[in-house]
């Protein structure tokens, strides 16, 4: 997997720099932001590893190894779109969140307030706030251009068309809720918790671009709802090694400041766990710490030590184990598959139960 | 044109709240917040006069007076995917305008920072403003599924999906020019302004609909240029009433407080002829309402009364009747019309023209 996404990732920025260059081109006289798609969004969208970009090959290649060649321009093509659907999440995600920084480098809308406080604009935070908004826009319509582009038979771009769309529809209605979860003062169950996992990450990350992939390949609809289902279990499992690396990695390699999920109270599976364990008088100190933004560092190494106390870690790796199980069950079940198919999908969990920092 | 908007309505908000109640239902067990879709995002997406999505039946027409029942129900379909983009825009306008009403209703993320207060969510403006950043993320979503749904030759689909996608990256890249014009302080130019207007207003709310109208009913690229031009030209002519309204309509019928384009010191035609136009003086007073969000009442009045007193309107009147009729010209360059189509763009010209609160 590893491999796999360091082959693609140049494939991927090379197809979105394309396109990118010929709207701004294009855009020139609309309007003086046009070079802002190769000046400010490439960067932005070629920072991360492109998982979905590229999952979108390997769900091709999962049931053919050989794909023709239109096919396979598809899938990068598509893959690109991936990226800049992603582009345009992130973006609202860190206003959202007033992260001012994403993988250590500032965030679109930072990037934004920054140059505003150069010209001497009013109001930089919100300007900046403001034109994030309309950039994180701009990447999501750019996506459903290259798609409407792509050189495939019209029933199989309708359906990957229509996939991206209401896939894309459920990220939005997930996502509110992931947003409200921040702000809300009673306490979601785990159940709430999973089904975030599931339809927000799983989805999204993965059933997504495996499904594209499979129906550039051909593959009918009961494939893509197994594809779709095993994407779920996929993401689970993704989310919850992204909240351990969230928690314990040290902030050079996680790209976040230490403790920032606690400050933010992420609703996390570590996060329901601790408060279900710990005692009266921690989960009034734990209440006290989650959700102030504030807390030192003394408070956030308190709450990583009851952590290890408490073994939560092992309650969580329950979790993950019986999601592997079952990914690996489903993953038997999807008929048609190359031999790379199935090395691939081992793979792919592998990748993410295994992943650190 | 009246009676068009009239006729068209209903029947854009029945293929809006088809679309809708189908993914809502869908959507349920992905999230909460599904239901949504038919609550806020369907009221709020009904609220206008429809003009955009009223355009493409409209553009159809132009070139077949009997359009075969597939064609007409894709304009219609396009028609509410229109609205639904225009909901995406306005959303996320509202919020960084910080407009809590819109067309003298709650805008959706102040209607979410209402439900934030009554449920005891935490910072209920930040919370309201992000869920209405996803809601308008969403609305976009739903547009593309709709046009990838459309019985339509693939050709034509291809050609429509990709038409929208890039007037709509146009959009947003004017949207940053426009927002931008908020906060400078610095002035932009005469030509900057109209440019704003055509790019903006007249590319999005007139040529986007007319073209796609066009490439239903089959016309070839020159068709849509021609198309194209002209609604940029329907823009601006349509933008300076905008602003005549914004400036004298009683805030009943305008649907926004009284001088809000002042306080929010809008970059438009007339406050380029009234700084223009002003002795020293009266520019140093200028300067101090204009963006000043607690000018009085008494302040504004001063300010309507001066253009008045300085024959603002007329020098305005004058942009507006060469570009009526440059508008004109263009319209008869256009081949394959109609008898309707020659009626029907002398009457949208004529609705922009005329149309006051």
């Amino acid at each position: 997997m590893q491999e796999w996404l360091q082959e693609k990732k140049p494939v991927l920025i090379d197809e979105m720099e394309r396109h990118l260059a010929v709207v701004s081109k294009a855009a020139a006289q609309v309007s003086p932001w046009a070079p802002d798609l190769l000046r400010v969004l490439l960067p932005f969208s070629s920072q991360g590893k492109m998982i979905r970009g590229s999952l979108v090959s390997l769900g091709l290649k999962l049931f053919d190894e050989n794909p023709p060649d239109c096919q396979r321009s598809a899938a990068n093509k598509t893959g690109a779109v991936m990226e800049l659907f992603q582009s345009l999440l992130l973006i609202h995600d860190d206003i959202m969140d007033q992260d001012d920084f994403r993988r250590g480098k500032p965030s679109v809308h930072y990037q934004y307030r920054l140059g505003a406080q150069n010209r001497g604009d009013r109001q930089e935070q919100r300007l900046g706030e403001n034109l994030g908004i309309c950039m994180g826009d701009v990447s999501g319509f750019l996506g459903f251009e290259i798609l409407a582009d792509l050189d495939l038979e019209p029933i199989r771009l309708k359906r990957l068309i229509r996939l991206c769309s209401r896939e894309l529809c459920y990220v939005g209605l997930a996502q509110m809720e992931d947003v409200h979860n921040g702000f809300r003062t009673d306490e979601p169950s785990i159940a709430d918790i999973i089904k975030l996992y599931r339809y927000k990450t799983g989805r999204y990350t993965f059933s997504l671009p495996l499904m594209a992939g499979a129906i550039i390949a051909g593959q009918g609809e009961d494939c893509l709802e197994l594809l779709g289902e095993l994407g779920e279990l996929y993401g689970i499992i993704f989310q919850i090694k992204d909240d351990e690396i969230g928690l314990f990695a040290p902030p050079e390699t996680s790209g976040k400041p230490q403790g920032s999920d606690i400050k933010e109270d992420k609703k996390t599976l570590y996060r329901y766990y601790i408060f279900a364990r710990a005692s009266v008088d921690e989960r009034a100190r734990l209440a006290a710490i989650y959700g102030n933004k504030s807390a030192g560092q003394a408070e956030i190494e308190w709450v990583l030590n009851l952590h290890r106390t408490l073994g939560i870690e092992a309650l969580v790796s329950h979790e993950l184990a019986s999601t592997v199980t079952r990914a690996t069950i489903l993953a038997e079940k999807i008929q048609g598959l190359t031999a790379f198919g199935h090395r691939a999908l081992t793979s792919v969990l592998r990748y993410n139960q295994e992943r650190t920092w």
